[in-house]
């Protein structure tokens, strides 16, 4: 990581937090060796981190158990990159529970989304106090702003008033549609001293990753099937190389942009993943969704479109 | 029970099954000794079941060991009694987990709510089908439908097309609002062969159990904190005695609809409870909600009045 | 009404101010003779204002000629008693127009509700604000506050930055469920000078409407059918009879009950107002619903009963 | 229009039925001499259609004499083109109203989007059969299903039972997301006879038209700020000349995508026929939104990239 986490996440972190799957065998089981072969590419691809157990992670689908062992398996094998793991549960004592469990197995951090029924600025900021009450104060978490899926809107004052109840705050996944203007808010919030600074990571699959980095966010914390694109661009775009951040990322636009289709994008991704060689399967528990053949041969062609720019994507012929 | 369960509950449950809160102590750890008196107190009273774990039973509040010791407490006490366990959960690995788990020790059966992602008549059903694919063929369960909380609207007809995939579903808990044209629907769809009979036991605090008992409903599901009441209600309604009933609900209702306030309801239904001296202490688990002076003066006014028409509500004064 | 308005709405506003439906005949005109004796009905009940076009008056059926041709009808029967005319439209050109031509025709004030994407307590803030501007800031306005219905959720702390923002803001149409604690907190905001002085008065059919006059409400602002009743109440409250007025309020909770069934509700409302004599048909515009022959039924036992209690429910056998 | 409508809309259309905005000047009134000039570019870039106070042109902002009165200019001016209307509203009466005005103002159909409070499949149907009737059985219309701006998800086996319902139904404007399966499985429906042709276009600001043709889509309805680029896509993909349109599309994509920001993407839009020269001002009426220095920066930006490949997008120096 390039600066941030050594054992636990604080505000520097910047880079590429990559979102991962969790892959399962076609039977369902949890496919072991293919988390540690995507974690060594991962790490072999420059990422500075990783991100298990979030939405595309399809962590409610395992069990405590599961969930645990799943932590334990990559954080063991990533080694000195920082881990983080998705607790967002129904409850405080569950979401507890696996904070603790997986800080013990040395994750770097935990990420907590919002449940779908807060409403008013007051409710946002005491479900985040209470949160960080339950993980304990040693824990640095990520604060998910996602209103598309998770319905919660989070204006940038409710950001700050959650930076600044919680010390342990240390980190935005910065996925509202629109973000940029947000993104600009707490940057200019921070400048002026009313909010300390913290590391702010996008996701929403990268669709806008050009434009947020240059809007003052650290990194990327997105699943998209080429996170080694994920990690060049940001170098580039840190180095102040705009023509060709920008050059690199309208190549892969199309297929980004394919992978933005809610409950189709995690087997578009997964596809792709399997695709690279990364993962052996791209099945998914239920409730899941599968790629039609028209979908595969969609992505095919992206792919081979994507081939002539990228040679990460040129992969053997099916 | 009078007639449904003796192991495993069934389509001819009748009667009150009421919803157990979770009494903790003021420290907020799990009050068993509260735990055994209440349960004793709903047996004496004459209930048929109790459900625990259910949104008033604060379920998500509990990690998964106290989820299970509190079913195994309950079961064990509770005898010949049908315990029902409220296992909804964001995902099918942990909803399983629970099921098996809970059946093991001695459980009747278990409830399950849809989560409120879901929109389409299709999305409901399909959620269903893998739920009771997930906990498995032997395990009966109940479907909750209460459109209020959870912003899932299931039409008669798809009730019927769940209950006619799932041979598990033996038991509906309406609580539609309002909910006496539907429970007109299902049970003249029952009439004409349409749908296979099942249990219909009514929620929504008791709201509308006056009518939704003659509208064909089997019995209340629901957590007033008078559930003697209940009992001597639906044997008065069930036995005829018609202004008899409705004098006995009328008397109770400024309470029960005092209850019906979101969020404070359980404040008030715990308070209670303590007032009877049946739970220790009111206290709730984060997020909870504490009943003000005023609230309680509120509550202590109606007991008061509803004492002149029922000795139950007489309590010692404070 | 008892000192609030002469010409226009204003803070001191107090008592009933009754929601008044729209009577349409059979066929879907509306029904003007209808419209006039359901003005005397509540004018000789003792109803201090009328608030028509609101949500139970079917506003958004009408066109608008319709509504304005009802406003000016109303207002004309109505003579010194303050008219209320929800103004609530997808735009704030259309809000605008009937806003002003309402005024003109005679109406003492308009009533907003919100739009129901708003979520953040900014977004609502800011709406408000700018319907106010839409209106002209001489034209004073209820704020009506229904969370069950709209899915806005306004804290105390945003009403008072509405009531700060828009001297236009006179009232508060009080509906959160529960909302006695709210009504406390504005009632004490109020006392130390945090907020000024507006009407607070109360919807969700009277359900709450005993304790919510304790609590500091002016009165009520519903439909119930017996707004007689209702008069009698907030007087009775008003002049410290706190059993006296219970008992009444007691005697008429299992039909104000019955009437809290969304969608279903009016059906009610307006079958009792048929029932009484006071408009020629209970029809709705589409989408509307209407009672079943069981639900009449119930309805008819449900004013039998109170027949007992209170004689103006004693209506002509059907 | 390559087909489709001569006086009225049917389910041949196909090609390109632009959204327009609605031109304001800046202080708030409507720019007839913008709506001028913007129709005639409309048509000389090739498009078959318009489609005039849908969502993005800020329909509810005018009240019904500026609706009115837009309708008339455009369709005057627009010839022989189908001028298709947004009619939705709260209320079937305003609905009513305007599409009857607009058919006689000489309109080739209009459209209806689903109020957002609707949730069961059966709610959906009854709905659009009421609309139906509403606006009369002589006058086309087209379904718009944008589930993510509407909150109301419909399946293609509801769309089936909606075109079966009403034979005014002749369109789809499909903006699922993702849609693509959806289109797929109507075009199957149609295939084996289970549903009536009817015309697809596609909205989504465009961003997954490519696909979307070859799935079997007829076109596009939206407001892209270079309808002319897609006109030519729409021909391209319709000869068969795939990576040609491939081409165009993935040259415009990273702008197309940057239009796609909620809230933010109308001000994108007018920004660029502004800069176009299209519309003589960029302002919109409350609530609205404009673009920031930093993100008018970006849309040069893009622009400016954007010119390398497309002559029309080499806009004067600022």
């Amino acid at each position: 990581m390039s600066g941030g986490v050594t054992s636990l996440l604080d505000a520097t972190a910047k880079g590429v937090f990559v979102i991962a799957p969790t892959p399962f065998r076609e039977d369902g089981r949890v496919d072991d060796a293919s988390i540690d072969r995507m974690t060594d590419f991962y790490l072999e691809a420059g990422c500075d981190g990783m991100t298990v157990l979030g939405v595309m992670g399809e962590a409610p689908k395992l069990d405590a158990e599961e969930s645990l062992a799943l932590v334990r398996r990559i954080v063991k094998r990533a080694g000195r990159a920082g881990i983080i793991v998705g607790v967002s549960a129904p409850g405080f004592a569950q979401m507890r529970g696996l904070a603790r469990n997986s800080m013990e197995a040395g994750a770097a951090g935990v990420m907590i989304a919002p449940p779908n029924t807060l409403r008013t600025d007051d409710q946002v900021v005491t479900y985040y106090r209470h949160a960080a009450e339950a993980i304990g104060p040693d824990v640095p978490f990520v604060l998910q702003d996602y209103p598309l899926l998770f319905q919660v809107v989070m204006t940038p004052a409710v950001i700050r008033r959650i930076v600044a109840d919680n010390p342990g705050c240390v980190m935005l996944k910065a996925e509202d549609w629109p973000g940029l203007e947000k993104i600009s808010a707490l940057r200019a919030a921070q400048a002026v001293g009313e909010m300390r600074p913290i590391s702010i990571l996008c996701g929403n699959g990268g669709l806008f990753l050009d434009f947020e980095l240059e809007r003052g966010a650290d990194g990327a914390m997105t699943g998209y099937a080429f996170p080694d694109m994920l990690v060049d661009l940001v170098r580039l775009s840190a180095s102040g190389q705009r023509d060709a951040a920008q050059d690199l990322f309208d190549a892969h636009l199309p297929l980004i942009r394919y992978e933005q289709q809610f409950g189709a994008g995690l087997a578009v991704r997964k596809h792709v993943l399997k695709r690279r060689g990364i993962i052996a399967s791209d099945a998914q528990r239920r409730p899941g969704s599968a790629l039609s053949a028209k979908a595969r041969a969609e992505v095919e062609y992206l792919l081979a479109r994507l081939g002539r720019h990228d040679s990460r994507a040129r992969l053997a012929a099916l």
